[in-house]
């Protein structure tokens, strides 16, 4: 039985920095028989499978996924949901599928609406893990060692497809949590998402400016930190932001009222005020920084 | 001659990570005598002096400024109005005054209004360089290494006063560079005091609500990197953001405006705005991350 692979092949569709890190941990595992690619830049794949990520670029998506365990979506979140659309009437009888989408009541949304019935096919998932580079050269087997990966399970989920997705995550060496799609939308909308924004909008502003390289010359490294997100992918961030819009808008205007309170205390010269809202974030920015130091002391310092 | 050291005698206000790294660094050149410290800590002041840090305690400042070469006040910018009106009617013949506030304007203002006439033996500087710790425990010798420091000279500065304030930073291992007093805090107030105030309002947001730790949770690398300076001090910058309230309150307009225009994008989905405001802060970013790195690539990543 041993000569049986665990997943005798899994189908990925965006063999990017995530369906390419997913590849790598699970060919490193040993419970993967064969991986097939499919994506929209020829070389890309390419370089797919020159650095075997993938065993196979695919052609035939019926053909790929009627004998595949598990098919893994890991596009840009707008490309979903035609990517369900096109695998919806390809799925083979043990297929199972899961995404690795930075947002979730949307992906859920768009495999509804192409999975039908099937819906409980899909268990939707979210590693916290990626760089600013991206694409499959980017691809990294231990992206996953050790980073939380939140499912958020369907209410169609059978036990059996929940074990198969939260296996295969299991074995990239992810740190399973399980949270509600809305759940998860919102704390990465606050947590994530904004402060992607907050830091290209820094960052655009300064590069637009007449003087720009007076500023940038006398940046120092609070402003690397606080703006190396600032160089994320846009193509990525602006899906991810267009994706989790409602949630994302609720968390800019609870900042905008936050920014505004900061620029009246200024105004009145109210330094109570601003020491005292300081001191609160310096705590809790400090004791998470404790914790999260513990937590990861084993990891590179690029979740996203 | 070579037994007179450079600097006969240095006298520090505010023995702190500027004051007690600039005194380490001094010593480790062998260029100064003897270091003598005041400030409003006993305890810290007790740190410096078991630390090496300073050599002597201060108790009159007539009697140790009168022979005194140097004078660097390190305090927080608010108390450096009280400090220059203590030391102005105790300068020695010899001695010259240097400082290591993070904005000028206010502080050479304060220094006019306390030194008078002398306001020429004042030459104001800021080493772009600190950590997110503060106290006399924090201090390094090799802090400044490399650092950029500011000098934001007056025209009532001698050539000589320059000269001396100008040698001192250098023999710290300071990357010297020269700007308006004006100039810097336009600068500064967009590349770091800005950004400051950015990260302590999204830590603090988060930290006052009731379902705090989910969010904390799911933090990653990215919000670790964006919010590290929330940790920093809080009295240092609430100083900060009150010393330099007319420029951080412009960028604080101007950062509200590009917030607003990214909310409307979001509203109207128009995701080509986004992205394209998104690849002009990546380009800029990745731009100015290689440039940084090939001037940093010696240093310890805590400039602020």
């Amino acid at each position: 039985m041993n000569e049986i692979p665990e997943f005798n092949k899994i189908v990925i569709y965006g063999v990017g920095l995530i369906g390419g890190s997913f590849a790598l941990a699970l060919k490193a595992s040993g419970a993967v028989g064969e991986v097939v690619g499919f994506g929209r830049r020829p070389e890309n794949l390419a370089d797919a499978l020159d650095l075997g990520i993938i065993d196979r670029i695919g052609a035939d998506c019926a053909l790929e996924l009627v004998d595949a365990d598990l098919a893994l979506v890991a596009t840009p979140v707008a490309q979903m949901p035609a990517v369900f659309a096109r695998i919806a009437p390809c799925l083979g009888p043990r297929t199972v599928i899961t995404d690795g989408g930075s947002t979730k009541t949307d992906v859920v949304q768009a495999a509804r609406a192409a999975l039908g019935d099937r819906i409980g096919r899909f268990v939707p998932a979210h590693p916290i893990a990626g760089t600013e580079n991206s694409g499959a050269a980017a691809a990294r087997r231990d992206l996953y060692q050790g980073r939380k990966v939140i499912v958020t399970a369907l209410p169609e989920n059978t036990n059996a497809s929940q074990a198969r997705v939260k296996r295969a995550w299991a074995l990239c060496g992810a740190d399973l949590h399980e949270l509600t799609p809305e759940q998860h939308d919102r704390v990465l909308a606050a947590v994530s998402h904004l402060p992607h924004l907050l830091a290209f909008a820094l960052v655009r502003d300064l590069a637009e400016r007449p003087d720009a390289p007076l500023f940038f010359d006398f940046a120092a490294s609070g402003f690397r930190d606080f703006t190396r997100i600032a160089a994320s992918h846009p193509e990525m961030w602006r899906d991810i932001c267009l994706a989790n819009r409602a949630a994302l808008l609720a968390e800019i205007e609870t900042y905008q009222q936050q920014l505004e309170e900061f620029r009246t205390a200024l105004e009145q010269k109210n330094g109570l005020l601003l020491e005292e809202r300081f001191s609160i974030a310096r705590k809790a920015r400090r004791d998470w920084g404790r914790r999260d130091s513990e937590k990861n002391s084993s990891q590179t310092g690029d979740g996203v």
